[in-house]
């Protein structure tokens, strides 16, 4: 589990308090429902970034892999500074899904989305024990979660053609320092709105912002 | 549209040759579909990041903005390079969805996914003339796609209402140095065994990349 949203001197990412996702249950679903990640550095050469699976350990690090031929291990150093996004589902907010628009017409657009940021420092790891073991954890929570008892093994691979795999690629760990997380859901609109946007939403098609709208906030 | 994929000293994101996208139709498809964009700098305080909708115009700029209370407009400097990011779908691929597997249990999960990232130099836009364009433009895009003939209109708000809204944002708009993009969607991996993954994927209702990989390559 990430250590709580901890506000700093500079922010990061915009988040007005009504927006503010402070609930680790809820960031740990937001994770859980989108794992592929964008890691962010910036680098003598600019900003890097690339899209990667990552997880939370029982340590509370985030773990990944990157390829062998991603200049990314030998761009960033060890102990810089990352920023881990992930980033749930989204969506366009039309005011004329707002019932108090016909009546007020004080309404324009939006987007309404779930994004948790987790800025931290990586170190990049060569051994082949850490390798295997952070492909292995992804593996188990991926192929689990899929598949079931007909789960892909690592084990399931030719010896040969596994270590082969393990040779190409380098390992990760981020060490969290700070977790901003954001719900954007309408929270600063009437429950008629809310519930127009989510009828709107439906009827759009786009289940998945519909249901994370529609699901009551734990308090 | 975009310039063309172009490569330069440093990698900002891993790219092999059978995942990169080219085509500028593609590449323009991708933004159309996730238009909700990661807007990414380095600032004195570290890495900054927010989500925000951008578009292209037809100057080949992306045109946004924020809320004047958002903070990232104090942060990066007029004329700072920023990267831009769109993802479309993506999702995990099991080894066992690969008919070939069976054969030679040569194969290890993946994931698969389209992104494009566009590096760039900002600029933001205090004018009450360039918000209203920016919006406008954002406007136009998303309510005509979705409602059509009753495409909600910046008219249709008061006037002291629109002003009030205007006066609370900030407009940029990002000049193209480089635009990546991968469509990562097992192109390394034989006929049969893509299919094998598009069949996973529609069972598993993951049918937005399932679309995507059935898609006949444009050459």
């Amino acid at each position: 589990m990430l250590p709580r949203n901890a506000s700093g001197p500079v922010d990061p990412m915009y988040i007005p308090e009504h927006f503010r996702e402070n609930d680790p249950a809820a960031i740990a679903e937001i994770l859980s429902a989108a794992p592929l990640a964008m890691l962010v550095a910036n680098t003598q050469g600019g900003l890097v970034a690339n899209h990667l699976p990552l997880l939370v350990d029982k340590t509370g690090e985030l773990v990944g892999h990157v390829a062998l031929s991603n200049d990314v291990h030998r761009l960033i150093p060890d102990g810089a500074d990352v920023l881990a996004v992930f980033r749930g589902v989204d969506g366009y907010v039309t005011p004329n899904s707002y019932p108090s628009k016909a009546e007020t017409h004080r309404s324009v657009p939006t987007w309404n989305y779930e994004a948790v940021h987790v800025h931290g420092t990586i170190r990049f790891l060569h051994d082949e024990r850490d390798k295997r073991a952070a492909v292995g954890l992804l593996t188990q929570l991926h192929e689990r979660a899929l598949n079931g008892g007909a789960a892909w093994r690592m084990a399931d691979a030719p010896h040969d053609y596994m270590a082969e795999m393990l040779d190409r690629i380098v390992a990760f760990r981020i060490s969290v320092v700070r977790t901003l997380a954001k719900a954007k859901l309408s929270q600063n609109r009437s429950p008629e709105d809310r519930q127009g946007v989510i009828a709107n939403l439906q009827a759009r098609g786009e289940a998945g912002l519909a249901e994370r709208m529609a699901r009551p906030k734990r308090e």
